[in-house]
Order: structure tokens, then sequence, then C-alpha cells
């Protein structure tokens, strides 16, 4: 018996606003262009230059409303009339072709994708304290006080969800880069996770 | 509130006779330095040139037992009237320093670590497959037929503990740096794992 090929690991990114997490999945993409990614579904109609099956695949309501009903989404969310969501079959086949997919989708998303999808990784991404949140946030000099105190409590409300996650990652000022670095080394080292290797125990097994 | 200092992390590798964890183990702490060791507590006598404290915590069998029934050892066996065992305050002193540690221990030691300590991090070093293995051990050209049988069936043996790890590491031929380098990787990502975090997510909820 060979060592079957390493199947690919599906992760989800999600972070607080202000956690510079977009910098650091752009940071990843450019140092890692190995990873996929998904093109999400949705209703709405394309705007100029848009093109269907790259920045959308653009569907009508009603075939939407089939892929959910046939479980054919990974998560969705509607926005004003609008149906958003991640196609499981475009995933999956990257996944079985052995490509690492990345989605950098928001709590609620990643919830969805962790239930239909339990072997994901989720990870956090957040500013190292909340200390360091609130500078940043003040440091913008464009928030108002008002917007400020906003986003903290947003960012203390959505902590009571940070244990959904399997990692929480922060992204030290300036340092972007090592956090892009610190999130290829964890998906990396998933991949070794007991759980991910039962061919290769039963490989040793059968001696 | 500041986040407070990071705690090490106590990892703990086996493998196969056969796997090349020595190397492995070598490169890594030549590479890091940084990592912690245990100095193991035996109750034999030193041997000429050995010094207490450097290759071995000398102490007397009754000594030794205290130990035992006050449960300072991470872990112990009795080899030819002798006892050899891992003592837990000097490697929890390192930890609490912030220094990661790493125990090259096998099975039963590991299990021993893993109920006293949960929170270790149990690596199984491997060869990428059983006829790899077969392939090293006839490589050798040293070995009987016999003797390779015999390594084979106790790999076999040994697989059925392999899933009390956290971790199967493949070590593939020629690449222990690759594998080194790959074990550095996990015990860096564990430093992320949501369980080790929970200071840190306590400090976003009381914004």
């Amino acid at each position: 018996m060979q060592t079957p090929q390493r199947k690919g690991i599906l992760t989800v990114v999600s972070g607080f606003s202000g956690s510079g997490k977009g910098t650091v999945m752009k940071l990843l993409l450019s140092a890692h262009p190995e990873y996929g990614l998904s093109i999400s579904v949705t209703t709405r109609a394309p705007r100029q230059g848009e093109e269907d099956g790259r920045e959308y695949f653009f569907r009508t309501k009603e075939y939407f409303e089939q892929m959910i009903a046939q479980d054919k989404l990974l998560e969705y969310a509607q926005y004003v009339e609008n149906y958003y969501g991640t196609p499981r079959e475009y995933v999956q086949r990257q996944l079985d072709e052995g490509r690492d997919v990345i989605l950098e989708i928001e709590m609620q998303g990643a919830r969805q994708v962790k239930q239909r999808f339990p072997e994901a990784v989720l990870v956090f991404i957040t500013p190292p304290s909340i200390e360091e949140l609130e500078k940043r946030l003040r440091g913008r000099g464009t928030e108002t006080e008002e917007v400020v105190r906003g986003r903290l409590a947003q960012a203390s409300k959505e902590a009571e969800a940070m244990e959904e996650y399997d990692y929480i990652l922060p992204n030290e000022d300036g340092q972007a880069e090592k956090c892009a670095e610190d999130l290829h080394r964890i998906i990396c080292s998933e991949h070794y996770k007991t759980d991910r290797c039962k061919d290769r125990i039963e490989n040793f097994r059968q001696a």
C-alpha cells in the first residue's frame, strides 16, 4: 500500500475590524500563491466589468435558494435583498486535488462552515490586546469618539465567540508579515494532526 | 490589563526505531538552541566523568521512590534494577519562564506524561511508510532477516498507540532538516491554540 496523496485543508480566517487581517491575507497569498481561494455565489446583478466565475458566480434567486435547499453552500448570508454564499463543490474540488483553501469570512459564516465541514481550521486574527486595538482605532484620527466606542463594544461582543475558533493569532503592530507566516505555519502543521493521518497509521498497522 | 507573558509548551517526541528521530532532535536543537531539555533522575551510580546535574541527577533508590510517591516525576521506568525518570519541577520551572521544553521518550513514558500533564504536545516521528522503514532496516545491511522482521512487527504493534499522539510527523528520506523545521513549526503553532490563549480572549472580553 502506498501512502495516499495528502488532501487539502480548508482554513477560515476571521478577525476584528482593526486586526489587519486583510493585509495579512494579501501578504500570505503573495508569499504562497499555491493556496486556493473560493469565488462566492451571489444573486446581485454583475456590475460593469465583472465577469461570471471571476468576481462572483452570478445566479438567480431561485437557483441560489435551490443551492441552500440542497446543502450546496458551505455558508451563506443575505444582505440588502441579495444572497452571498460559498459554493461547497468549488471548494471541495480544490481540496480533493490536494490544494489548501483559505476563506476570509466573518463569524456567522465561519460558524456555518464549521458545522457543515467540521475538519475546517478556524483562525481568528486579533490585535495583540484590546488596548492596542483602541490605540489603532484612535490613531486613524478619522473616527469619532462614538465610533471608537462602538467598535470596542463590538470587539468585546465578538470576543464571546472567539473560543469557537481553533487558533487565536495576534497581529503585532508592524509585523503583518510575521503574522502571515505564522498563519502559513499553522496550516502546514495541521497536515500532521493525527486525525488527518489515519491512512498513514493504517499503513503501519498492516505491516 | 496587559497580555501576560507566554508560557512554555512541553513537547514529547517519540518514534519508531529507524525513524531517524535522534538526528531530527539534534538538528532541531542546533537550529533552535532556545529549546529547553530535561535532565533525568536516576538511581544508577555515576560513571567516570559523569557529573550530578549534567548527565543525570544521581539519587538514591529511597529518594527516587519518595519522588514517585509525591508525584514529582512526569514519567519514570525501571531498567535492570535502576530507576530513570523526568523531574517535574525541573521541567515546570523552564515552562514558567516561558521556555519551550522537549523530551525525547518512548511510548510508555509519553503516555505517562500526557496523563500527568495533559497540555503536553505529543509528536510521533515516523518514516514516510512501512515500506520505507523496511527499506531502511535492510539498507543498513547489518541486520539479519530475523531482526528486520522483529523490528517491523514491533512497529506494527507500536502503531496501535500512534493515535494517542497529537501529531504524526513523517521524516522523509534525506530530509531530516525539513522534519526538524516541521517540528519547530508545530510547536510555534501550538502557542496560538485557543486553549492556550484564554488570557488573551479574556482581555478582549473586558473591553
